[in-house]
């Protein structure tokens, strides 16, 4: 690689900066930050791919509008960096992602060019409407830019949004960006119409039809955009049916065409507008454009080779634990399927789908329609897996209680990136299924300890015939134990003690009993007799287990990877109801700080939840009075003096 | 009226039965069920409106399809009268939403018949995809039929039904339900393209064109409708774009175009197909056409003049009483907005509408969007009251926590029918709101045990402009109480105490206020001096006032008005993380129990749910060991047992 050439880009440091510029030198610019972009996320990894789509829509964004007075929302968000590059960030890049860093996604708190942030798909039309429409309400004039991905099309959310949208008529500026790929490629009808629009109608001439229906068109020749606005619009798309302008499509890396057109709404829209502009994932980086994924989401890499530096795997990880163990059950069950909710490879599913192509199925960024599909599926006699991070299942909470819950239907949940998650921080933090799932009558929820925990709970969900049943593990790897061949059905409700003790017992509900092991070690060196049990269920319960803690030990902690809510406070429901609590129980419930955990390696994470062993040793120690100081620490519970 | 005729009705008691009737017969059939259906629903009250459009329909699918082989899925499910009388539950349909009798909606548990449950709007078509796939994979042949309506199409979770349905391709029959209403007249830019759609496109003349583009075709005659199934086909169509053979618009409540239709549609469709249907909501009952809601939900009725027979209100709804203190508080603070998602009259927003109608917001029923949108509002400056039914925001709950709690905005939830709702069973219950937003971090949670209060209620969220807030109360009258002129501004997690007394503490969380005094009249009574305390906040939770209580009191009970989780188990956490409950305390904590609970009036529900005074001095007398057998009526914790 040849040095880098960054002398337009050094004279950025607002958005403002590039008003000065030449439209040739925009062009320059892209290149400059394209190369600046790249360079930056071979050190932290990153969302490459989609960012590199973007390099000349965010340049142009920029150039013709006037942020942050304009408001700009960037759908998920993960396309960022080259915006954040332009906005200020640039010195602070090579953090992205990092504890103390960069987000990698927009955030209010980062920088006033980010107006709302994102990570989760498919916000954006609905944040920007509530900007247009408070625009209109003070008599403003700011614009409002949306940029959203095809694949954030397929949520239902983001159409909800193009329907109050094309009905309020406010002026709002949709960019779709259309790359033709969400994380793997895009599925649903939404996504071939797509694919139709741009390959049967060419923006500036009506009359030609494209020879590959399958390819973008090659970009029109610039003196066919310089007719009228009207010129753009091509009437009749399902876009203008549900009252939008639609424009298009456009080549997003053609910096002159892109100027063009993003400067002829801003000069002319009236009401909502659709710009339809046809990107590349990963454009103008080899590597990047030759992967199947076109660089979603990478480690560090060498930017010469492309190469990814990931750390050798020292276990198998949870997701591929949970794949391989579904294949066994569904090879027992021919009723067994698999639904997800466009995340095949993040949740193992891919390896499924290759052994059962016809019982796997990817619902598209449809969290809602995904559970009550699968609601469908088990009423009809099928035993669907929904496999979705607990993070992104919330899109599916009324679906959980009113489709699944209330008719006690056998979907069974494999709730990947349970608890807290790394790099992609609080914004994908599982932090509150636990509790969601457990206040949901009928609903047997599960927590794993570890890898061969997985493996009985994927056949402990495959046995539970009658109702709807959890369980939920963490990102990443296991603990690098030896699994078994096949799991084994575990009794409901029934947890486990690991080691007998006397005087303190720590009660886990999933991944931390590791941490109790280590806090149980550090307790016995004391002197303190240590029990320590694993749960397994939050729901229903092991009653008998926790009486017998109850009885049996003076203290008793508690330890969830969840808010307060969960399994704690259902134990304290439990004891409190049972008059347990009435001649005194040194009880302790650790669970998430009530506050969000930005982003950091997860052991970092959960020493800032103080959650990790020391903290387990301080609270059981602290609930001997024999140090008290250690209770500071702990600061899970809502207090009024966070008022 | 004259002696009504059931002649055909009579000879009815499967769906099967219908297969010997001609079609005229199945014409008379129609009209003796619209009037069937009248004559249960005066005596009971119930969803009229909505049945009364699609008897015909029902009629039609019946005959034509074989359910229950067939799969027959209806949308919410309130418009499934007829379906409920021709499906042998004619003789029950006078106990319509009373308590043991019938439920208002469709419903698993109780018919073989109804396919899958439902309520909440926009499920059918995912449960139906649900039950094609699972018959394809089971190569199966019988066919799925999903009615919706034109109101649920503004939901996203059909939109993301359909991008899926269209992309699968499997066979399956929905039946667009087009009244042109949803509960109040639709918004969104997807109904005024249905409008557009069957006000342009003559089904079966295609030069023709409608004189008034706002009033449907009059129905082709039928020797136009007898071509092929082609001839029924109009390509270009929105759905087709995504994926459907799309067959319309028909007439709903033609009884032979129907049928020829959806035969011709059951002998040769393939792939999923829409069928559009226009109904009048209302139809063939006078009173219920001229009426703006066209009987959308009504009390018990005289037939004749169609009077509803409401009693008398004692006092101010909650709804009215939330309306009259928004615009109050709109008035003083113009950045106030108010949002609805489709409940304009059942959230008392109508009212505001009128004051400010530039400042009100229907977004249809699209909560996901709608709350988003508000988080938008409030990050541009506005102060929006998002006003939904506790049991609908749980559509919004990823938005709850992705858009509004980790970007702090200052949304306020207006969250009207917490707790038990009474006729709408449990599909409505306001059950999980307290648990799901009070494990938010930095959300102010606040219940309102009366009408007054929640007039400081509205001020308090009003005053509340650095992070989000939520505000929930229950469905119907208050108790009378004289409301102050303009609520004041409470303090941020400090709640009240109402009687001082020492030996029992009853700490509500919500509407069981009044409960709790009645509860501690009896317990004065027996010579137990109890304090009575009103929380006003689960978060942040007043824990001054919380320790004072365990402090000073033998027992210590809190309740309200939701499932475990709430607000008692964050009060048990508390307490548990300050070691108060290290020395003994009698705690007990009162929720909703862990099962759904049926119809019946609401202070039947909550003595089922076990949350009347006497469960709650029951509740304090065992705690003192005094009548241990009243116990058995506390069973709000999930036990082991009920695995």
């Amino acid at each position: 690689m040849s040095r880098p050439d960054r002398s337009i880009l050094n004279r950025i440091s607002v958005p403002a900066d590039l008003k000065s510029l030449s439209d040739a030198e925009l062009s320059r610019l892209a290149d400059e930050l394209r190369e600046e972009t790249i360079s930056a996320v071979s050190v932290t990894g990153g969302h490459l791919g989609a960012s590199l789509g973007v390099v000349e829509l965010t340049v142009a964004i920029h150039a013709v509008f006037d942020t942050p007075r304009d408001t700009l929302v960037f759908d998920v968000g993960h396309q960022c960096y080259p915006h954040k590059i332009l906005t200020g960030r640039r010195d602070r890049m090579r953090t992205l992602r990092q504890g103390g860093g960069l987000s990698g996604f927009t955030k209010r708190s980062e920088s006033e060019y980010d107006a709302f942030g994102a990570a989760h798909s498919s916000t954006s039309i609905s944040a920007g409407l509530g900007f247009a429409v408070a625009r209109d309400l003070r008599g403003e004039s700011n614009d409002v830019i949306c940029v959203i991905g095809d694949g954030a099309l397929s949520a239902g959310m983001a159409y909800e949004a193009i329907n109050n949208a094309g009905n309020l008529g406010k002026r709002l500026i949709v960019i779709l960006n259309d790359n033709d790929m969400s994380i793997s490629p895009p599925v649903g009808a939404m996504s071939k119409y797509l694919v139709r629009l741009y390959s049967q109608k060419p923006a500036r001439d009506p009359g030609a039809q494209a020879t590959d229906p399958g390819l973008p068109l090659a970009p029109p020749a610039m003196e066919q955009t310089r007719g009228l606005l009207e010129d753009l619009y091509i009437e009749g798309s399902l876009f203008e049916d549900l009252g939008f302008s639609y424009v298009g499509p456009i080549d997003g890396h053609d910096m002159e065409q892109l100027l063009h057109v993003l400067r002829r709404v801003r000069d002319r829209a009236e009401g909502p507008v659709l710009i339809h502009a046809l990107t590349e994932k990963g454009k103008g980086y080899e590597p990047a454009e030759n992967a199947a994924d076109k660089y979603h989401g990478v480690a560090r890499f060498d930017i010469v080779t492309g190469h990814q530096q990931k750390s050798a795997p020292k276990a198998p990880t949870y997701t591929g634990v949970f794949a391989d163990s579904l294949i066994r059950e569904a090879e027992a069950d021919t009723r067994i399927v698999a639904v997800t909710a466009a995340m095949a490879a993040g949740t193992g599913l891919d390896k499924f789908q290759k052994r059962f192509p016809e019982r796997f199925f990817d619902v598209g960024i449809a969290e809602q329609h995904g559970v009550t599909f699968c609601a469908g599926l088990a009423a009809a006699g099928m035993r669907p897996f929904c496999t979705i991070y607990s993070t992104f299942l919330q899109r599916g909470y009324d679906q959980l209680v009113h489709d699944v819950a209330l008719q006690r239907l056998p979907v069974r949940f494999a709730i990947d990136r349970a608890g807290l998650v790394g790099e992609d921080g609080a914004t994908h933090a599982g932090a509150f299924d636990v509790g969601y799932l457990t206040s949901l009558p009928g609903f047997v929820v599960m927590a794993a300890a570890d890898e061969a925990e997985l493996v009985h709970m994927v056949a402990t969900a495959a046995a539970i015939d009658d109702r709807p049943c959890a369980f939920r593990y963490p990102r990443g790897e296991g603990q690098g134990l030896t699994l078994p061949e096949r799991g084994m059905a575990l009794e409901i409700g029934k947890g486990r003690v690991l080691r007998e003790g006397s005087k303190i017992a720590l009660l886990s509900f999933g991944g931390r009993l590791s941490e109790c092991f280590k806090a149980g070690a550090e307790l016995e060196a004391k002197g303190l007799s240590t029990t320590i049990a694993d749960a397994r269920f939050s729901k229903p319960l092991d009653c008998e287990l926790i009486l017998q803690l109850a009885r049996h030990h003076q203290v008793v902690v508690t330890i969830e990877e969840g808010a307060a809510g969960g399994f704690g406070a259902h134990v304290l429901h439990f004891l409190a109801s049972q008059g347990e609590l009435d001649r005194g129980l040194r009880i302790r419930t650790m669970t998430l700080p009530d506050r969000f955990i930005d982003q950091d390696m997860p052991r970092a994470m959960y020493e800032a939840a103080g959650l990790n062993a020391g903290h387990i040793v301080a609270t059981a120690l602290g609930a001997l009075g024999l140090e008290v100081d250690a209770l500071e620490d702990f600061a899970s519970i809502p207090r009024a003096v966070t008022a």
